[in-house]
């Protein structure tokens, strides 16, 4: 596990979030159970926006809530004073009936419902990310019916891919997302959107990818960004006032990522505040207000699953697979992505390991897999499986595939934990049917 | 598309699915909206039943309801006679809400709870397929305190592994399913379970693979069980009457499938049927009552998800993106498995191809795609975009990732469409949130 003082192995030998003792979490909310640190979501929040305070002064961050959404997670985050970006006409709805101020919401989307825009001019959301010019067409006509002008930003490449460890830089993007800056039609989109009387365009969006630890592509991003706005401020005479540079933040999963720590997440936001000041000044613009849009660095870590051991099958010679009664329908990513995982017992965190398991799934797919060959103490039915940073895009992508469940999620903080998210029952499984 | 008589283009060149205009169906439920073929799926199960009545004369064919699952299939399914595999208590809850003869389910999985095994037994579901050691303690445990005896079979690992157009034979097989017959291991459960005086063990479960085209690994895979049920009858002297050999049959989704027809699922039954008589004859035993699983071929190819054609986004010289307003959320078959499907313009059916798209869904995720490389008449956005064999783990999969909805289902016979699975509300989304 990555340290961090809201995590500790405790004097029984078990793991221990927030102050409550995982053992004795499972006995009081079961298992398959979601479980959220939240002073460790608090602490990342913070430091963000301190940093950014300091750094930079002028400012915001905003969740990226598509990591995890549900109604008490807009509350934590307006009550740390961050903005919240949304991806659906459903996660507007969650963070509104939180009475989110809707003002500091950014709604993104390479394909957003007609509906969708209606609602989010209707919700005075702070800011569109617009994405295609049939969207620019749509919104402006949206926006005269409201009789409103619309705030808006546009998505562009600016032909920096970064993955992980590396980076590239390319003219050529193969995404759905956004308007390439080196092939020119950034520029003409921005063109388009200057002929539209009800928008109104304040600057520019760019995400350059996930579970970035190479720091050095945002240097070349802000610098990218800012040389166009210059090239827009001297061919089209429009300044923006706005820069969204997006998230993307690594996080720590496995011994595979580097160890993160909250002040690892607050060197982002001040080397891009660093390097947008300096390219502000060295490029004679008018220093923009600077949104950051981070999700899986804020809930990621802060998420552990707490799972029961169930049947483990030794294969002589091939695997030991030890079946956990969760899987792909409550955490999808190691089948979606193959992503790695680190996987203990939480109530044996002091033996050692001494067998390695596969982490299979009860869904009735071969590929329902959650971890593979982990090392652990001997596992028995009925030990507790915990598996650590699953705080984003566990929740979020969950189905009942299989009829099985969604886990409910339990926020801990200072050794209390009550639910965020209720348990699912049958009733709620045929709830649609007819 | 796949030929069939309830599928055709009418003479507006638009798609006809069960003597619905697939753009009248737009019009009445919107998009994106799963559409069932219910003639579709009650021709597949007739041949199903009615080739197995035909050349064998003594078993079920149980609809593997993990493929999609929800109130109405299984009213359909009991009506048609068949029997249904279940793999979970949302499953067997959702059967049993339709007064579906529990004594005709049959409930599967690799690690089934406890709470689900004393449903299972509770409910008098007809045979429970053991897959662990412990299971069996568990199990026999449960139908103690329920002073039941409760029929069983075994799940075991013939080494025949089946994929599309290849087979492999093996001993050694990785798998968190089953027992490996060739390893001893299935032999071990089998000498385990007659130890336990509340389980009445009635034969072997095998499942060999999924979307096999390869008719021959059927043939393998009958040799093998009865070769080793005549191995049990002889060093065990236990004689079994009931043989489930699972499903798998092949559909087709694209031009790389075999094209598939009623027909051809009844040939997968023929030769079982043929093959199971020539071996139990052969190999003197008594002829057991044979249980088919199919899933995915009764309800695949009766699926089309219908969508809305949103933003193109064309990126010179790279790609053409069509946006769709669905996306892995409803379907997340490609992210999963880069699976391929057939795509159409409903409202274009006579056009031909002009251009390549690539078919994005509205997910703020790079790897949201539903096809790639798609041939289509030009789109427009409001065309109505067809994605065809969906019927199969696509409902069953989808999720609120994004906090989209999940669509609505209309199951379409003889031109009359109507709800068995309504749409989601905003109010579903947040119902189980603090």
């Amino acid at each position: 596990m990555n340290e961090r003082n809201t995590l500790k192995i405790n004097n029984f030998g078990h793991l221990e979030i927030g102050g409550a003792d995982a053992i004795e979490l499972v006995k009081n909310f079961g298992t398959p159970l979601y479980v959220m640190d939240q002073a460790h979501i608090e602490n990342v929040c913070l430091a963000y926006s301190e940093v950014l305070n300091k750094e930079y002064g002028y400012g915001m961050v905003a969740y990226a809530s598509k990591a995890f959404s549900c109604k008490e997670i807009y509350r934590i985050i307006n009550s740390l004073g961050l903005g919240a970006d949304v991806v659906s006409g459903g996660e507007l709805y969650t963070a509104k009936c939180t009475g989110f101020p809707t003002e500091k919401i950014i709604f993104h989307g390479n394909n957003k419902s007609e509906q969708e825009l209606i609602e989010a001019v209707s919700s005075n959301v702070g800011i569109i990310v617009v994405d295609s010019f049939d969207e620019v067409d749509l919104l402006d006509k949206i926006s005269k019916n409201a009789n409103k002008i619309q705030t808006i930003l546009i998505r562009v490449n600016p032909g920096i891919e970064a993955h992980t460890h590396h980076y590239i830089q390319t003219a050529k993007i193969d995404s759905k997302f956004g308007f390439s800056i080196d092939s020119g039609e950034a520029e003409e989109i921005i063109k388009y959107v200057s002929t539209k009387s009800n928008l109104k365009l304040k600057g520019l969006h760019c995400h350059i990818g996930s579970q970035i630890f190479e720091k050095q592509s945002y240097v070349l991003a802000v610098d990218k960004m800012t040389s166009f706005y210059k090239h827009i401020k001297e061919t089209l005479c429009i300044e923006f006032d706005i820069l969204n540079m997006g998230g993307g933040f690594g996080i720590w999963y496995s011994d595979g990522d580097a160890k993160t720590t909250v002040s690892d997440y607050a060197d982002y936001v001040k080397l891009i505040a660093t390097e947008l000041k300096r390219n502000v000044e060295k490029k004679g613009l008018i220093k923009p207000y600077l949104i950051l849009e981070p999700g899986r660095s804020i809930v990621g870590e802060a998420g552990i699953t707490l799972y029961s051991a169930g049947n483990v099958k030794e294969i002589k010679g091939i695997k030991n697979y030890l079946a956990i009664n969760g899987g792909m329908f409550e955490n999808p990513r190691f089948a979606l992505y193959q992503a790695k995982y680190t996987v203990k017992v939480a109530n044996k965190m002091m033996d050692k390991g001494v067998k390695t398991y596969t982490i299979a799934g009860k869904c009735c797919e071969s590929g329902d897999i959650i971890a593979e060959d982990v090392l652990l103490p001997s596992v028995e039915r009925g030990d507790v499986i915990a598996v650590f940073s699953t705080g984003a895009y566990n929740y979020s992508m969950a189905s009942n595939y299989n009829r099985n469940f969604i886990p409910p999620v339990v926020m801990v903080k200072d050794g209390v934990a009550r639910y965020v998210v209720k348990p699912q029952t049958y009733e709620d499984l045929v709830r649609n049917d007819i």
